[in-house]
């Protein structure tokens, strides 16, 4: 079987993002970031992981990381986290993002923001995201750092996907979990 | 809508273990694994989460750690992060897990390991799985760290559950990420 031609990308959105007290912030990389997403959008056929802060000290850090796995010393021991790795793409903001994505697509991706409360117009179902996807159409998903993406970012995207939800009220995931979830949900086989 | 009583716990697996070259070792604890799994368990009504390793430095790091959490300075600053670590249990061994589960729900659990390779004899649906879980039947869950869990625990366990995928080969997600879908997939509200 020929797997078919999926047009998805990630970004990780360390600016501009909500600190606890609704504020915008810059938020710091977390290692742990990149390689659990990496994975995940490598198992599940996502194109780039954009890793977006505008912080060249956080750049430079995320430079080294990926430095060491493609071709340090890491990617030696264990060419499937180089593999993983190999997805990550920097930028300095969502801009460069969006004019990387249209120029790598051809074309202007859906952009759908997730988050741990989103409710009302915009939503749109996993079910149909997958057919969008499946279908050969662009997309790009945007996870938030901190306490999430900012308002700014989220009064200007063209849709959300529903909050990832057990039976309770209770719903703290992780970044990492969440976008887990959200790419198997998405392209997982079934 | 009152929540329904499920009995689902999982155990995290730090002995016995294999490690790339099919040796059996005790890993190490991953402290973000402890945080992204509890996160994941509570949001999805796990009851217990076990940390199975027989060190007792590292069994001394997890009681650091979940000190921090419950009585000491994390938790104040961040309740929900408390109340996630809350569900998290030491334990020895695999058989202490299972006498523990057993004595709480006054039945032994059903024992489903996870892994990335498992097929044949003894896989389970995830469909299948769900339905159980929400007949109310106990069920425990495994994970392996490392290059996962030993073959003595593969073979005596009482059913397995399907690896997590994409539409390609590629499939090495982290234990975190692979538990948050496994969750999604018997638990989410859908």
């Amino acid at each position: 079987m020929t797997a078919p031609t999926l047009k998805v990308d990630l970004a990780l959105v360390h600016y501009p993002v909500s600190n606890k007290n609704r504020e915008t912030i810059v938020s710091a990389v977390t290692n742990l970031d990149l390689h659990d997403m990496a994975r995940a959008g490598r198992t599940f056929g996502v194109d780039n992981l954009f890793i977006v802060t505008p912080n060249s000290d956080q750049q430079h850090l995320v430079g080294e990381i990926l430095d060491h796995w493609s071709t340090g010393h890491g990617g030696k021991v264990n060419p499937d986290r180089k593999e993983a790795l190999g997805i990550i793409r920097l930028s300095d903001d969502l801009a460069g993002v969006y004019e990387a994505a249209t120029q790598k697509w051809g074309e202007r991706p859906t952009v759908l923001a997730t988050c741990a409360r989103c409710q009302g117009d915009g939503v749109q179902s996993y079910e149909a995201v997958r057919e969008q996807i499946f279908s050969g159409q662009p997309i790009l998903l945007l996870f938030g750092t901190a306490w999430g993406l900012s308002s700014e970012v989220m009064q200007a995207v063209d849709g959300f996907l529903p909050p990832v939800c057990g039976q309770m009220e209770y719903n703290h995931l992780s970044v990492r979990s969440a976008a887990a979830i959200v790419l198997d949900r998405l392209l997982g086989k079934r």
